[in-house]
């Protein structure tokens, strides 16, 4: 997530300047090769960029469009799983509350059920980002790492292991029925939050509205250029570049949010948000050693 | 799915050499046309491919619009389906649990409720894909495929079979009333995930959109090519071929959405998404024999 | 629904040709009184046409916009009736089932309940359509007709002779109060769909929309043959019989869908619907005269 | 709710004769002093309205459809009102029916529990248009009025009464734990409807939105007043006056839908819905006294 | 919120002079150099500002509408709160009542929990604006305070407090599972509002959008002026400071709205909010001393 309003100027550049080139290169030999062939004296018709330009206008707002709600959902399912990450906990932590605080076994078996449920965050997020991170071991059992060796979605396993304990306490009645089917909802929720997140990194945006854009957009960007040649001469490369510019830009924009759950600086914080639930829960549960809050980098973004 | 962010330049040629020679052919005719009848000298004026263009670009963005919504609730519909088939396998295989491993019958009827909800997939996509394949049937009992045979709905038919058994459970007192209202939540979820995959493979897109943008794309291309013929002569052609494939393949990326549970490259991966919930489901029963994920086809779609 | 892809020429040309020729007629008139008047000679500025139809693409975009939606909106209420019908079927059903089948009086109550839930579907249906039929009293007893002959919204009536009859069989113990919970839950469903329902068919659209869409249209016809006039001649009134067609026929296909409920080939099929529902419990019940699905007229479209 | 889809000339003029004569005072008063000042030689730009035109069409579609969303989710929950409404008559009725209708105390207490709802809607009715009518008086006893008394949102008080009595119902066995849940549910819903039209009817549509584009809208007006004087002279007023009044008229079709629960032609007609909740209602209670439904005002709306 | 219909000449003034001086400042620097250094030419394509007006208006609209839908979620998860607010005082007021008024310790334990809510909604009005403010704390006893220290959220503390107290009720009998299942579900409502108010407050919307919107804003302008300035000489300056105003102007409109939980007239008043829950719960309460709504900024808005 970018969290500074004020982009850089290098970091513009940065990210800009090489389709900013071919942009530039693309319409410099479109002018030359105007010139040579003479081309330059076939009256392309004005009417070409306009047409084209309004099409392409609709074709990548809907394209950002689409971009943008993939995003926004992407950070609604995992804002939806930090509200129920502290539901659970709060639900599992005044469970058996009388009067005097919940000792000994009990007290055990929550925090086991608490620090495994930070452990699902973490191997929900390294499963989202394909990563080979393991840190989410930190939060699991021995007997709980074996289990997971046997499955290949690491995160559903430990959802497994949730469901066993829970339901193991409800046979031995420590919590019933009604506690049980609320506490139960919580994992049937985490299930579907884990589900809807591999739908959007898992699913392609079809990729003719991406591969049709560029192609378009090039289209259009050696008409702009043809059709001033004649009429403004070599000031037509900057003309072709500027516009080209400007719809490639918002072309890029829209495709760096298409793919909310990667690495990128504009994608959705999955570590930022890990962390706040992991400093949530151990806060619940009075944990002495709380981590810091993920710092951004260069102030520029947070992963 | 298409899966490959670089799509081959030979497969869109594939894809649209016909409607590109067809428009091809539609501009020279009218160019031809225009000089034989002389039309050329009647000024068209420039404003009419104009006008055209954007009352098109509204229309055919409409309609891409909700072709992709289409396609997208799909997707979600079917994304809904592996996270409540998760979520059924987990509530049964943790439903007895004490402390040791249910076995003997107990652990036999959890089998074949797990088992036959992925027979139950696998029904649910061959009915959408109006296959004749059974192979559906590998997940069911001998009895459940007599039971089958009166049902015109098969994947309908298997969710009276899961509801059957787990009302005998409840009438044993195997699963309480807590636990009952929760499965049979699951069942009353996959019964509408099925009625609505239906709904958008069963609702036919209103026929008029399709038909009369095709019909308005075609006049414009007649008028664009008419309209510059006098000022640019054969090079109207180059024109009116060039706006043409733009507004054709923007409507074409549309259409190809529009029925997402087709047996098409742009389609939702229905295979691919049944195999992960098989595999899913049979890595939690610790079943041995875990068949492999489905392949892509060229490394360029999933079916 | 129109169900063939292929539209054919002669319905597209009865369904459109009376406006065609008043959009034809009216061009005329307004070319031969500007000749007649000489108004050809004031340059009506081309700023005109363009301008008022970028405004009008805009409106209306957003009238086809919020048609479509009504007209989903209403297939997914219906698509919702479907499923939920199965599954108030298939939970009565199994509802008592311990190994044998249910007999005797039990079984007679659930036919009762199913077959009366078809009822409703079918007076929602003509309701819906303010048809005068009575067919859906073929579902229900003579009590239930006595009952029904108080009330003036029939579909409602039915749903409380369901609520009266399911509280009974929880009174005397039949069903429990988990089963009761999700049963009389499905009710609340049926009465969520047919409110729904009514909203859409009840509602009329804002009629400033449709009524000034339409004024704009002609404005912008009529201005568009002036604005020719002078430049291209008598060509003036093709131009603007074409302009005003693609626009009114756009307006028109949004309108067609707007009352989703009517008896048009555009609407909602709720015959089809219905019919699917009466096949899909009357097969449940093992009942054996299922009657065919509703047939298409003129393999166009369905009711 | 407008219902009449011919909206009659005469209505039309008398809604938009004033900002009618307005545009047109405005054009001509332009028209006047460009000539009077000689502005008229500066050829303005045709760009300048072209471009404005296009940001305005964007700037106003927005506006109307947030208007229209408002204006349709408004309508939503109260059709939702509507829904909840029969199943709390309905839920309530059949609730003690063994065999022989309920008679004596409960069948009073039922009676009390449903009337007072309709109090609910109505209170809730006049609370949202800020009416001083207490006709929702005549459906609460004394001793509810006096409750009413202390506190300053009545559709809420009714709320509280409501819970009491469930409640006490509860308490005397009445009702057991499930029906409880489900009718306490349905008193949640009615505060959800209830905290939802407040939220519409309350918050103010961002001024600015409506502000701004009222005065790009008079800017616009006269710059294509001004864009056009010189070419076709007075025709300019003409010009401008039409152009005005397409935008001014689509402005204010939205602006009419910003505030769905005022007493206006175009809002939603609360007290058409209130009736009909309120003559279901009493038809279910077989009451002698049905009402007739509200009738509408020159067959042209109802309020 | 802004609350004035009649937007102050002298607050739009205000608001917006800064911009307007950096707008014409723009324009006559750009007049100024292109007239000094013979720019003025060069024939610049009057497509350039067309197709970039075009583009614009698509990117604004865009941004608009997101920042829109943005301030409305915003306003529709505290109007949730509200409703759950009411409804959680509601279903504690009544829990024990049978016929008399609950009095002594029963009646104290639901003072506590009723206030205790309305310290949570201003814990929570406090956290989202980022402010200092204690006043939460009035409605919180020591011990509660005590408690608060150790927790950094302090909003979601509080909700522990209140999931301790409500099933230290369920231990001792005072609520039954029905009851208790609803009351706790409110508490993960609220914990809900809680985790959607923070991810829209904490969300940064795509820095890139607001960007590179500005910096395409400006080439418009500096377009603008030039491709005018040949034409109409001096007079440019008015015209690209004109088209220039219109565009900035409703871009930030849009940006006014984009973090609507901050303390600025066009954000949601949480404040008024707050106030309206604070006094509905106390009504209930039966409560001396109910405060004052909050007023309104110069009768513009409220906080």
């Amino acid at each position: 997530m970018l969290i500074s309003n004020k982009v850089r100027i290098s970091s513009v550049i940065e990210g800009s300047w090489t389709y900013f080139l071919i942009d530039f290169l693309t319409c410099s030999v479109t002018y030359a090769l105007s010139e040579y062939f003479n081309i330059i004296n076939i009256p392309i018709p004005a009417l070409l960029p306009t047409i084209l330009g309004t099409a392409l206008a609709f074709f990548i707002g809907f394209n950002n469009n689409q971009a943008y709600d993939r995003w926004w959902e992407a950070r609604k399912i995992w804002g939806g799983l930090v509200n129920d990450s502290r539901s659970w906990a709060r639900q599992l932590l005044f469970l058996k509350k009388t009067t005097e605080e919940i000792q000994g076994e009990d007290r055990n078996f929550i925090e086991i059920l608490v620090r495994r449920h930070i452990g699902f965050v973490y191997a929900l997020n390294r499963g989202l980002r394909k990563s080979a991170e393991t840190d989410y071991l930190n939060f699991l059992s021995d007997d709980d790492f074996e289990y997971l060796r046997h499955e290949s979605n690491k995160a559903n396993a430990v959802l497994n292991l949730q469901t066993r304990d829970l339901n193991e306490w409800y046979q031995k009645g420590k919590v019933d029925g009604f506690q049980f089917m609320q506490l139960n909802q919580m994992l049937i929720n985490f299930c579907d939050h884990m589900g809807k997140s591999e739908r959007i990194a898992n699913t392609v945006f079809p990729t003719t509205y991406n591969y049709y854009t560029r192609v378009f957009v090039w289209i259009f960007i050696v008409c702009s250029t043809l059709v001033t040649a004649e009429s403004i001469g070599v000031w037509s490369i900057v003309f072709g570049t500027l516009i080209g510019y400007v719809f490639l830009t918002i072309h890029k924009i829209g495709v760096s949010l298409l793919n909310p759950f990667e690495m990128l600086p504009t994608g959705i914080p999955l570590n930022l948000i890990s962390r706040t639930i992991e400093i949530n829960l151990l806060e619940m549960l009075r944990d002495k050693n709380i981590p810091k809050q993920v710092e951004s980098v260069n102030e520029e973004y947070v992963l």
